[in-house]
């Protein structure tokens, strides 16, 4: 894809989104649930967060597209999370996945392996899941990246054999999440930049940027959903880091600022790219294979 | 009742649980908790979120009213839902029923026919969910409403004969949200306009409304209680969208006018009712027996 | 320790907790973890929610300290609480207790007779709750705290010798929070004053103070983690509430103030202890053995 069909298909997902309203349920974790939901909101999707399998199954029949954070695990995600991942491929319904925590426990370790048979359509984490889900997946042999809690300090572009190796696997796209975010589908990567510092000071943008890829998935195909997601992220975080400079307000004016960015201003924050502000910087690897 | 006793009725159970800071506990969605424990702390209640079934029995001794929201329903919840409603049942304490996801999964509806014989004092949902919750308790023989995860198009007037009908069944309050919001005890049925359109772009206000309706139903009829959270919700949601026009600046901005709002707002926004700007039209259908 | 040593250690926790970022995981009820982990966040520590007995073991291997509020228990928990104390008690990680829900079922009581062995490093609670605990460990046989729900109106002096006997049977701090704020370690009495009436009008301050203290606790002993995060919230609190009269934008405020302090607005609020807006009063008792 020429940067061009980039900018304008990530628009039409934008406008889609809102006009479609398309239903993207999760099963994510407890405590960032709100902001995942008011996220999804913000960008004109619809949110259902869910536990029980077969409702998981149930709401499958009618959602357009799904999201799996791993976050808080608990005893019964066992059950819950392959059949409700195994539903989203039988009915061909995209879905993301979110794999905090891998290695923290033998259940995640497990419950990730079962998923690349169901192929997510996007996968998203720092750098440290990725090159561990790549590690986990047998897709590459290199160190293990260190898994901190939920936190990492791992550069994004430790991940890119990872993330290619993955996107390659799943046949969908890949986004490794840090200061600046790479994206793939394995046929394209893409470093963006923007976004702010404070959206480490305050929990959940991660899970909320998985959620709102979920909505975007469900009108757009893989990359260009995780490319849409990201860039209203990083374009509405930093106009809220230009506006206030704490956290609890940052998070406010976030998200006021997902619901009000329109399509054009996906464009226009791609067309500052090589710009002195430049916000986004396409093809440092414009093609990896 | 006349108008200007159900006016000054909503006015005493404002006051009320501001000065009584009643407890009404909650078994209900983990997505939006903090939002339902702060809408009721906002109005003067008290709050407590419980999962187990013993603690439910228990609380209840010292609680003045419960609600439940059915909204992500976890394993456990076959024993503690119908534990908590029995002993609300029998203490003779009021309690109110969200039948939010209903039809998604069999628990759902095993335990959505058990609640019948426990009478919740109001049952709030959206009308696809009341006519839904109508049709299984046996009450009306129409068209299912269609439910689609949590959302729903139907308008509250589709939902009037079910309203009424669940109403004359628990001999409490059924209050359909929606543009705009149907109220009745089988006996006066009231369409409350105001609100805000944002209300549909944040996440838990229906929840945060059922909570509330906990609180008030603890110094007052169901019907009031219904009445008096309706119109605290509405008024703060058209004062907070004349404040601001994002989501999550509206969220901050509406709770903080629901701890501010005072007995005497309730009553002026009533007396506005046939003015230009008229919040709330009563008697559209004064009595429907 | 004099007061002086007591400032400064303090300036110390708060300047190493945003140098270090020290990690302290957390059991806590599903209703204020965002506002835990966003509060975490603010004063510089990483933050991570779990559920599952082999996690938490797994993550304390990582981890600085850990956070356990009994808030909303699920019936997994009499497995993973043990578990989760057991560990930090062999690791030597320290560990804050917030006994909330005392006395509501069985299991509370199981599970916190169990804690006592595994010694927390800091109790963090209401006067009633730090009765009951004081009561339930054998430490004193006077009156029964009144527990009702997550709130209480006793006084925080009215649980000076169950907050000394705490201390002393687990040889760490105790911190009794209220309209003051009772802080021992058993040998040191401090009544910290400051803060704001809006505390009590929001869901979450003494959980999101009880994550806080684990961050500190990290960098300091428990009784200048008690301290420093009292006076964090105090400070936070008493500055927001200059700025807002409302509860969510007073959320919203403390959240950023709690981001913005520094090591010098503890000492600062700490000079005006004697000042006519003196914050902060040491040595009410200042002795007590």
């Amino acid at each position: 894809m020429t940067e061009i069909e980039i900018r304008s298909a990530m628009a039409r997902a934008v406008d889609e989104a809102r006009e479609k309203n398309p239903l993207a349920p999760s099963i994510t974790n407890t405590v960032t649930q709100d902001f995942v939901a008011n996220a999804q909101l913000a960008v004109g999707g619809s949110a259902a967060m869910i536990y029980l399998p077969d409702e998981c199954e149930s709401i499958m029949q009618v959602a357009q597209a799904f999201y799996v954070n791993m976050g808080t695990a608990m005893p019964f995600y066992e059950e819950t999370l392959p059949r409700a991942v195994k539903a989203c491929h039988e009915l061909q319904k995209p879905w993301v996945l979110d794999p905090v925590g891998i290695g923290l426990s033998e259940l995640r370790t497990k419950l990730l392996l079962q998923f690349k048979e169901f192929k997510p359509s996007i996968v998203r984490g720092n750098a440290s899941e990725i090159i561990a889900l790549a590690k986990l997946w047998g897709l590459i042999d290199t160190a293990d990246g260190q898994v901190r809690g939920v936190e990492t300090t791992e550069k994004v572009s430790a991940a890119k054999v990872a993330a290619v190796s993955l996107a390659k696997c799943t046949g969908g796209a890949v986004a490794v999440s840090g200061e600046e975010d790479l994206i793939t589908d394995s046929k394209e990567l893409i470093l963006c930049a923007g976004g702010s510092e404070l959206f480490t000071k305050i929990t959940g943008s991660g899970c909320a940027l998985g959620g709102v890829m979920a909505v975007y998935a469900a009108v757009a195909t893989p990359f260009i959903a995780a490319m849409a997601a990201t860039t209203m992220f990083n374009f509405a975080g930093s106009k809220a880091a230009a506006q206030v400079n704490a956290p609890a307000s940052f998070k406010v004016h976030f998200l006021d600022n997902l619901y009000r960015l329109e399509p054009n201003d996906i464009s226009k924050s791609f067309r500052s790219a090589n710009s002195l502000e430049g916000m986004f910087e396409f093809g440092l690897t414009p093609r990896v294979d």
